[in-house]
Parts: structure tokens; C-alpha cells; sequence
């Protein structure tokens, strides 16, 4: 059988499939089912009588292929891919013209337009534009939009964007909550497992362009000869869709496996070492996109083992990618300890900007630094990071995390759009004082326009793993469809991305999508509740699954619990005032005013900056000790209501899928009730008051919660 | 649409997608692909009208239900299950009578007999062995073997055939290759994966009856009431396919969960929390199986640590489950360091017959004493344990491993068969002298024919994880086929049971059938050839997968790879007769005799007890040095052999697993090169001789092996 008729054939079965068999999941929001309404689908059909590309190009070349693989399932039929158009009309002409100026000049080099006359064009000025167009073009059949009068523009408003994996070379991951690790180091380079295929073209969909393959605590594996070649392999797979492969290295790899005496970032040796690295790996992977390093933190070493900076470690990798096109992304997440003897009123909180504000401009114009969205790590709340905006001579990339760390893994629900909206849509203020609201957002110190950075990045840790549905909790597959429609355009609400993803992957049946959407937008603010209401955090240790708010035993005051949430008789939080620690400092005054005023700080926040007394009464009329009651009621209770709403789902959706996620809220139910009971009980402490009515004291003592916490210490 | 036209219509989208779609070897061997022969076919149907079965047994329904969904593939029909045959003939009859007697007196409680007259009859005195019947009847239709004449009778020789998982709380798995662990332990109970009852189906189709789900290095989570709960989930998905979950203990668990202050097998306290956990337990899972003991070995408590005996701490959890139908395995692999300033003459290889022969008789009648196969430690050959045949009053379990610890992980193709066959072939001669040849094999220590056992059982630790195929090798699930179907049968050769894997799982093709088989019947030579040829051992450290015959430091000298080897300037091998360790005096005189004389000791276990000069001339013609070269070479060199020997079979194999197989093999070759190098390189420092002709001598050296070895040193 020819290629032709086998995809025919292939796409045939495919449809017969897809409405019988239960959904495992792995086929994402790619799922390209029959278009049931089939005058929609003729009508779609009358559009799309053939494809036209021309060209060489292998990202081309892909676009034309998904395209065809889309309508096949979409459209039930295989439309043919010609070279020319010639006369004809009705068909999608991919047209991708290098030349600039030739083109809409109204896109970018990765944008897309599309527009429809006689025939549908996608166009762009890179082959990865067209690609994206492609999927942008599909999104509009999935989601059952019209296409005769298209007339759509699109750029990415960000240059880099990029998932990170934490994938360790044995096959687990950190922080890794949906199975193993999708890459094979054993195997490669020789067997290239057909998923690694998958993963790229559900990246490319969303326009990702880059994924760092191994986990920031790096191993020094991936820049030995043998483990290059095994790179070279993933590189070669996902070439064609437009992404490149970056690698997470290892500071003193020039030591380790170089052999030199040093890895000091200044020592001539060590810096031909690495040139003559970057040299070796751009032979085997001509668009290897660049380096990320995690330096001097959390016992990692780094520059500062020989007494230089951040600045001097990143510049010596940028010079070593001097020749090539690729960038250095070199993390902020840095602190020392705090609270320790030496260093009694440090903040963890102030310690990326002290270590980096003063690096500004000192850094090679290959550098990106890359700065997680809020200063501590990735808690379910945290204001926005105080150094966006404070280097503006510096880019600036920004790093969310993807994979559940402190979001209850694969078992808890949590839509995160809302999470990454909240950030980049925080305003800095770095504009001054009387500027128009929303004029210099985290997003726009992100996406250069603020500063005007020569490069832009954003990145995702990704909730990736071998799981068939790869991310475990099946909801979390959009966490991962969020995270890349935001970074192609963070303007895009969560609404809507919900509502797309639903759409093209649960369901199409309309009071379904809009009880799913409306469970998804509800569901992180419901976690907070539950979790870490009013500002609180970090109330986790090892593994970040079960509440430790006792938690006071460490190896560094800032490893405990009892470090971030300050209970005392007297009241709750950490004072980062200028009675504290003044990490407001580091904020621009409107922001400082606002926030330092416990009266004005909002109440989502009130904790990370306010040692607040039990009794204080709040804006909502209930005191400190009673809020935070409510809270924690009402967000374990709302999971409960998150069960009901599901059950209400199940006629519209498939059922392996709705038994999956009915059997995960059940879990999150009594975990958010173990969660409100772990704090509350243990705060009870302190504050010396009763559970206020309406709601019921916990059916356990405090004993009993830390008891049955035990049980996860236990290796 | 009702369940019957449902599962219909599943039926022919499941026939129409398997000749077109890429096999990602979820489906193990049971593919019941649609046959292709016409005529058979039919001939097939003729005999399968109808399913009979009556009464209401959970296990009877599966065994109908995995009956009529095999003859929905293999016959392209949905065959009608109902409750009385009355006249009618030309149907399958499942025929399940519990009271003894009335039934075939040819088969035991599990055995199976099927008769084809009017109607085929699947009977057997309980309903698990019905299940076993009809994958047995389905077995020969996979296998194009006529049913009209059927006459089979089969009986498990042994009694417990069990899994055994080395899987953590964390996910991961020790020793596993394939992906994390199967075991969602973070989602159960309420998340009940699909895939555990494939895995259960699959197990039954060998008739495994037991697993054991949690690593010997035992977590004390799983007795605390939250994972009881998880273990009881998995438990109801098994139950129908007769499997009895067992999970391994942490012998401290009464202190580390219990609270109590000792955990003395003697102290009453602790007995009676043991008493009181397996009361707990069998609440929740009425059919739970028993408990797996590591104890005392290496690093794990144990009862020693109260001065007590390994038969102290069995008994005591024997007793713990003298009202329920339980049984305790405990494990023998036990050693103590070996070769210590204090302990100099000491043997590992010794350890477990010094540690439990003398306890011959003091053990519970519900304590079956789990064996490795081998003396060490599961190396790709080793000779059969001494304990068997030494410890008539103890059950004796055999423990082999299936997972490829030492066999080349997920990557080398090694067909384990001829190395469980080996053991169990293996004359122990407890019989006596003059006996007859293969009176006295392990395996029939094993089955209790020998000495009676009231309990016999086997276990193989598993080589299954989360990835797609199962086994990341696809050829790996002959592993386990292999395991189950020797678990039920000792007696069936390693070809007959590769011959039916292929048949079922990869082509009926009888070339490549062919082709396949004598690969996989050479494969296990080959992989000792070039990795530890002539009865070497144990040149590992570490993650067992890379060479290092070199290294000698460690805490204990019996982790080290020269404790050994032992290579010097005189010669290799570890002299175990009279002038050494004289372990050869654990066996029968007959293998003392016949092994001490490294002229009749088979050279396959030559340097296992002796240590030969290198210029010693063997049975081969050669000295000892170019047999080792020879071997070394000759097994790097079949690789070669298997990669062109593979690559004629892609015609009539599956492309995905063709081109996956012809990945791993060309690693696999890659790596037997290394492995041959590494070797022939250390020890050529002590031969002081060359490679001799006609190899070509190693286009390394060794610092470049060591190298490249380091590599797997860094995280």
C-alpha cells in the first residue's frame, strides 16, 4: 500500500474509532474527530479541496502533513497536497515567503495570517509561521468556527517559548507527578521512541519553540560526547516542527568531565572548554537553542565558588555561544540561607533582586535571565516577582510552573490561566507615578515592550511525563495548552483558552463546555481557599504533598513551615513592612503603598506582607482568625461542589475520562479537608478561638492529622 | 447502545484497526487478530456457537467474558453467552463443579481439562481453573492449532505463582526498566487505572495467581489503614481474575507505625500487633495472599537485631495469619560481609545455606523460604542455590528475576527461558547416588514432589513498568510469558514456549517465526558470552548496567567487582573447593565431585569455584585466556549476527516494533563491544598476553573504557 492510501485507510479507521473507544488521553487536544454536523463539515470540505505547498522547507513540509491529518479527521477525506494552485480555487494555500517585505507586513517572523478569498492563505514569513498558522487554522474547525471569511493576524508577542523538563537521566523527574520521563536516555540514540513525535507536534500546536530537555539540577551527563549524540536524536525529531532543543548544564562540567582544576568562569581554560563545547554540540545540532543554568542555589554550584557573579558565569557561556544562534537563559532563583544566626532579618523574599538588581546591564546581550513569577516558589498565591521592571537593561524571562509542585500534583484540580494571568497581568508601576493603568504589566516587562529587550522568553516547567495521558490528572493536559497559548499571546483570557480546550478536547456539547469552563476558572482560587488563603505559604515539606504548617525542624530556617507563616499568639504572617523586613522595598512606591497598608493590601495577598493580630477585623467584616475559617471552609466545601457539577458532565463526556477525574475529585475532597483540618487545628494554637459557626469543628485532633501526615515520611 | 451491540461494534473497529494501525505492544499476546485463513476460521466458528455458563462466580464471568471477547477478535463475531447449552451442540461449555469427585479426577483444584465432542467442555473443579482452561482453548486457536479433537488436560505443578514488584511509593521502581511503577498509589482508591485490569488478564492468561505488589525493601506505609485501603482497590480489580494481592513487610512496622517500643517476633505486644494488622487487613481483603519478608539482608531489620532467628520472625507472622488462608514468604538471600579483616574466609556465595539449613524444620507450616535461583545474586549464570534439596522439611520457594538487573536493562534481548530452565533442570542429587538422572532436579524440590512440601511456590520479580509496550524491550514480555507459563508447567521447553509468544505476539509467519525463535533461544548464551563468559560474576557497581571489573573500593569488600573475579598475575576465578572458600561442600557429593575438578567442572561454571591459570589449557583446545578472548569476541561478534538476522524478518513484522527491536539491538551491539573491551582490557594487565588472532585487539584503551564508564557515574 502507498503512503497516500495507507494514511487514507488510516484516517478511515481513525474515524470509526474515535466515537467507540474510551478516550485514554493521548491524543490531547489534537483529536481531530468527524465534524458530526455534516452540513458544517461539507462546508468546511468546500474550502478545503486541496493544500498547496511548495518548497523544501521540513517544517513546510509538516505543516502541509498536519494539515492533511487534521482535515482527514475533521472532514473525513483525504485532500490531496499539490505544488500549485494554478486556476483552482476552493483549496489552503500555504504560502511562506523568506523574503521580507514581499510579505503582510503585519506579522512578525513567527507570525501567521490567514486569510480567505478564493482560497484560504496561510501565510508567513518562516516556514514555523505557516506551521503555526496550520494549527491556528484547525483550532478554527475544532472549535467549529467559520472559515469562508477568515481574516486573521497573529504574532507571537515573545521570542523564546519554552517548556523545562526536570527530567533526571534515570527516568524520573522532579516535581514529576504523571509517570516517568517521556525520554529515554538508554535507548537513545538508536531506538527514537514514535512519542517523542507526539510531544512535538502538541507543543507546536501552541506555538511552542523550544524545550529544555533535562532537569536544572543538571547532570553533567548531557555534555559528554555520548549523551550529545542522544540529544542530537530528540533535536532531529523535533526539528520539524519547529522546535529546538535546549540544554540545562552542569557549572562545573569543565571540572567533572573536562578534567581541568577548575570551573572558574574567568580562567581562559575554562572558557575554551566550554567554546570548544558549544563548538562540538552545534556539529551534531546545528539549531541547538542554548544553555539554562540554575548557579549558586540551593547547593548547586556556581560562579560564586570562585568568587565571581552571576554576570561573569553567564557572560563566559554567552561568549561560548558567540558564534552560533543560541541564547543563555540563566536563572534568578537564588537565595542564601535566611534566619540563620548570621543573617537574622534575611528575607528569602529579597533575595533574587539583591543578588541580580545590581547586575543589571552587566550581562552579554545573549543572556536571558530567567526569574520565576513570584519570589519565593511557585506557591499556590505570590505577588509578582520585584524584579520585573527593576532590570531594564537586562531580559528578563518568566518562569511558571507548569506541574503541580505545591498544587496538589495529578490529584487536585487547578486550572492555572488564572495563576499566570494574575502575574502578568500584575503592574509594576515602573512607569511612574499617574501612567495609565496596565502600562508596564509584568507581561510587557516580559515581552520587551516595556524595556525594549533585544531578546524575550518565557518558560514552563513542564507536567509532562509517560503517563499515556501524559499528565496524569487529565485536566492538567490544560495547564499545558494554557501555558503555550500564553506564551504566544498573553493577552488571550482563561476563559477562552478553557473554553477552546474543552472544546477541542472533552466536549462540544454546549451547557457541558460552560460547566467544565466554569469548574476550571473557579477551581485555583478554590485551591488557595483550601490550601494557603489570605497570603499564607509554604506550609510543606519533602515531598510538598501533605500540610506541615508545624514544620519547624531543618537543616535552614527557611526550610521550615513555621519560617513563612509566623504564628504567634498575637497573629499571623510575615511582616515584610518597613517593621519587618521591608521587602516592599523592592517595589516601586504605588505598589509599596498599596500593599504595605494593611488596610489596602488586598486581602489575597494580606499574609505575605502583614503580621496581621487574630482578632483584627478585615474588609469583609469577619476578623483575621474567623476569615481564614471561612476560607478554608468554604474552599474545602467547594470541592464538594466541584464533585456535583462534574456529575453533571457525565452524559457528554467519555466515560473512562469522567470516571478518572470523578475518582480524583474524590481524593481532593478529603485532601482539601485534611488540609483545612491541618492548619486550622494547628493555628487553633495560637489564636485560642473556636471554629466559628455556621461550620463544625474537625472530626480529628491535631495528633490525628500529624499522624496520618507520618505516614508520608515513611519512605 | 446496550453493552452487547456496543462490545460489537468494538469488535469490528477493533479488527478493522489492527491490520493498519502500528502495534505499541499494549496488547501483549492476547491480539486475538482476526484469522486470516478463511476456512480455519469457519471451521473455528462451527465450534464456538454458543458460550455456557451458569452460576454466579465473579471469576466464572470473567472466564465467559475473556472467552467471548477473544473469539470476537479471532473470529471476527460476537459468540452469545448464555446459561444452558440443553440440546444444542457446536458450543464451548464452561464447566465448573466444586464438589470433588464429580469432576475429572486427572486434574488438581486448578488444573483444567477441555474435551471437544457435541460441545467443547472447559472443566475444572474451581473457577479460577475454568479461567485457565479457556485461555488455554483460546491459546490454541491464537496459535492455529485444530480444536474439533481437543483432549488437554493441565495441571500447575506448583501452587503459588506469583509476581513479585519492586516498586516504591514514589513511583519508581527498583531495578525496572520500563517506565515507573504500574501502581498509582497518590490516586487510589478512588482512581482505579484501566490498566490494572490488562495487567491482571494478562497474568491470568499464564495463570499467575498471586502478586506482590510493593518492593521487598518494604515502605511501612502499606500497613498503615490509608494504603490498605489503596492495596484493597487494586485487590477488587484482581479478584476477578483470580490473582490474591501480597504485599512485603517492613519488619519494624509495629515500632515505626505501631508505636511500639521493640519489634522482637518474640515480644507478645508485638505478636499481638501483627495479630491485629492481619485482622485489619483480611477485613478489607478477604482473599490478601500474605506477606513477603526481606529481613536481615542488606541493610534491612530483621529479627536479628533482637537476637533472634529468621525462623523466630516468620513463625510469628505465620501465626498472625493462622485464621485467615495466608502464607509468609521469606526470603533466604541473606549474606553477611563477606571477606571483612574479621570474617576473611568468609563466602558469600555461602551465606544463605550457613543462615537457614540448620533452621530446616523449625518454621511454621505456613512459612514457605524464598530461594534465589543462584548462590549471589541473579548474574546472567550462576549454579543453582545449595539450599535446594537441602532443606526438606521448609518449603522452598525459587525466586527468580525476570526484570534484566544484569542482563542488559530494557536494551540487550535476552530470552530468559534457558536460564530458568537451567536451574530448574539442575540435578541437586538429593536422592542419593545411583539415583536416576533427574530425580532430583530444583524443580522438583520446587514443586514438592521430592520432599513433600504441604506449600510450594515460585516468583519472579517483575520486569513490567508504565510504558506503553510494558516491558520497554517488546521482546522482554517473552519474559514474562516465559515466567508464567514455566510457573504452571516446569516441563514445557524454553522453544515451545518461545514458538507460542512469537505465534501469538509478533507474526504467524512460519519463517519468521522460525527466525525469531532461534534468536531468542541463542540470545541468552550470547549475552553471557560477551558479558561474563566461563563462570565470571558480579562485575557491577552501582546501577548494574555498566562494566567495571576494575572496582575494588567499597564499604564491604563483597561489593566490589575483584572480591570476584579475582583476577592476579597467576590466573581468574574464585577457588571454591577445599583449598578455598570450600563452598562446594553445600552440595551433594555427586556436584562436589563433578564441579571441584576444574577438569569435569562444565566450563560454564569453571571460574565460579576455581581459580584457573591463564595459561591453562581447557577442554576447548585453548588456554584460558584465548577461551576468554574467543568468548568475549565470538559474543560481541553474534550481535552482529542477531542485527542481520533481525533484519530479515521486517516483512513480517510490525514496522513500530521492527524498527524499535533494530534500535535496541544496535545499542545492544555497541554495548557487547564495550563490555568485551572493558574486560579483555582489565584483565590483560594480569594475563599479560594478547588478543589473540584472528580477533583485532580493542580499538581502545582501557583509561578509555573507564572513561566512558564514568559517565554513568554522574547523577
Amino acid at each position: 500500500m502507498n503512503a497516500g492510501k495507507r494514511s487514507g485507510l488510516l484516517a478511515l479507521i481513525y474515524l470509526l474509532t474515535i466515537s467507540a473507544y474510551a478516550d485514554d488521553g493521548y491524543r490531547l487536544w489534537l483529536k481531530y474527530d468527524l465534524i458530526k454536523d455534516v452540513a458544517k463539515r461539507e462546508a468546511y470540505a468546500r474550502s478545503a479541496q486541496f493544500i498547496v505547498v511548495s518548497g523544501n522547507s521540513l517544517v513546510l513540509k509538516t505543516a502541509a502533513d498536519e494539515l492533511q491529518t487534521g482535515l482527514q479527521g475533521l472532514l473525513g477525506k483525504t485532500i490531496p497536497i499539490i505544488a500549485s494552485a494554478g486556476n483552482r480555487t476552493g483549496g489552503i494555500v500555504l504560502a511562506f515567503n523568506k523574503t521580507p517585505g514581499t510579505n503582510n507586513q503585519l506579522v512578525n517572523d513567527e507570525g501567521y495570517q490567514i486569510t480567505s478569498k478564493s482560497n484560504i492563505i496561510v501565510s508567513s514569513k518562516t516556514d514555523a509561521g505557516v506551521l503555526y498558522g496550520v494549527f491556528a487554522l484547525l483550532r478554527q474547525l475544532q472549535t467549529t468556527q467559520p472559515i469562508d471569511r477568515l481574516s486573521l493576524t497573529s504574532n507571537p508577542k515573545i521570542r523564546y517559548r519554552l517548556l523545562n523538563h526536570w527530567d533526571n537521566t534515570n527516568g524520573t523527574i522532579e516535581r514529576g507527578y504523571a509517570g516517568g520521563s517521556l525520554w529515554k536516555w538508554f535507548e537513545l540514540p538508536a531506538t527514537v521512541d514514535p512519542r517523542y513525535r507526539v510531544y512535538a507536534r502538541a507543543n507546536a500546536s501552541l506555538g511552542i519553540n523550544g524545550t529544555v530537555v533535562n532537569n536544572v539540577n543538571a547532570s553533567a551527563r548531557f555534555l559528554t560526547g555520548e549523551y550529545i549524540e542522544k540529544v542530537a536524536a530528540l533535536a532531529n525529531v523535533f526539528r520539524p516542527y519547529g522546535i529546538r532543543i535546549y540544554l540545562s548544564v552542569y557549572f562545573p562540567a569543565p571540572k567533572v568531565i573536562g578534567g581541568l582544576k577548575t570551573a572558574d568562569p574567568l580562567d581562559p581554560e575554562v572558557r575554551k572548554w566550554w567554546a570548544d563545547k558549544a563548538k562540538e554540540i552545534y556539529t551534531v545540532i546545528p539549531d541547538f537553542g542554548g544553555f539554562l543554568v540554575k548557579a549558586n542555589s540551593e547547593g548547586e554550584p556556581g560562579p560564586q565558588d570562585y568568587g565571581r557573579n552571576h554576570a561573569d558565569g553567564a557572560n563566559m557561556l554567552a561568549e561560548a555561544l558567540a558564534p552560533y544562534d543560541g541564547v543563555v537563559m540563566w536563572r534568578a532563583f537564588v537565595y542564601k540561607a535566611a534566619g540563620t544566626p548570621d543573617r537574622p532579618k534575611a528575607d528569602r523574599f529579597k533575595a533574587a533582586y539583591e543578588e541580580f538588581k545590581h547586575l543589571d546591564g552587566k550581562f552579554n546581550k545573549k543572556v536571558i535571565v530567567q526569574v520565576k513569577n513570584g519570589p519565593i516558589d511557585f506557591q499556590p498565591r505570590e505577588p509578582f516577582s520585584p524584579l520585573f521592571g527593576n532590570m531594564p537593561q537586562t531580559p528578563l524571562s518568566i518562569e511558571f510552573q507548569i506541574t503541580q509542585e505545591y498544587l496538589g500534583h495529578a490529584t487536585h484540580w487547578v486550572y492555572e490561566a488564572p495563576l499566570f494571568k494574575e502575574c502578568l497581568d500584575s503592574d509594576t508601576y515602573v512607569t511612574g507615578k499617574g501612567s495609565p493603568s496596565g502600562a508596564a504589566t509584568v507581561a510587557k516587562v516580559v515581552d520587551g515592550s516595556l524595556h525594549g529587550y533585544g531578546l524575550t522568553a518565557i518558560a514552563g516547567v513542564a507536567n509532562t511525563g509517560a503517563n499515556r495521558n501524559w499528565t496524569g490528572n487529565p485536566m492538567a493536559q490544560a495547564n499545558w495548552y494554557a501555558f503555550g497559548r500564553l506564551a504566544w499571546d498573553h493577552t488571550l483570557t482563561s476563559e477562552t483558552i478553557a473554553r477552546e480546550w474543552v472544546n477541542m478536547t472533552l466536549t462540544k456539547e454546549i451547557q457541558t463546555v460552560k460547566t467544565i469552563t466554569d469548574l476550571m476558572l473557579k477551581s485555583r482560587e478554590i485551591f488557595v481557599n483550601y490550601n494557603t488563603p489570605l497570603g499564607l505559604s509554604t506550609p510543606w515539606t519533602g515531598e510538598h504533598f501533605a500540610p506541615e504548617p508545624w514544620q519547624n525542624q531543618s537543616s535552614r530556617p527557611d526550610w521550615t513551615a513555621i519560617y513563612y507563616h509566623r504564628a504567634d499568639s498575637v497573629g499571623l504572617g510575615f511582616d515584610r513592612t518597613t517593621t519587618g523586613s521591608n521587602a516592599l522595598e523592592q517595589y516601586r512606591p504605588e505598589v509599596q503603598q498599596r500593599w504595605s497598608n494593611p488596610e489596602t493590601c488586598p486581602l489575597p495577598y494580606l499574609l505575605w506582607f502583614h503580621h496581621v493580630p487574630w482578632t483584627k477585623k478585615l474588609s469583609t467584616g469577619r476578623t483575621l482568625w474567623n476569615e481564614l475559617c471561612t476560607r478554608f471552609y468554604t474552599g474545602a466545601d467547594s470541592v464538594g461542589w466541584m464533585q456535583q457539577q462534574w456529575a453533571q458532565v457525565k452524559p457528554a463526556i467519555d466515560p473512562e475520562i469522567f470516571a478518572d477525574v470523578t475518582g480524583r475529585l474524590e481524593t481532593q475532597h478529603k485532601e482539601a479537608i485534611w488540609w483545612r483540618d491541618a492548619w486550622l487545628l494547628y493555628l487553633q494554637q495560637y489564636s485560642r478561638q473556636p471554629i466559628p459557626a455556621p461550620f463544625k469543628k474537625p472530626e480529628r485532633t491535631l495528633d490525628d492529622v500529624k499522624r496520618s501526615v507520618d505516614i508520608y515520611h515513611l519512605r
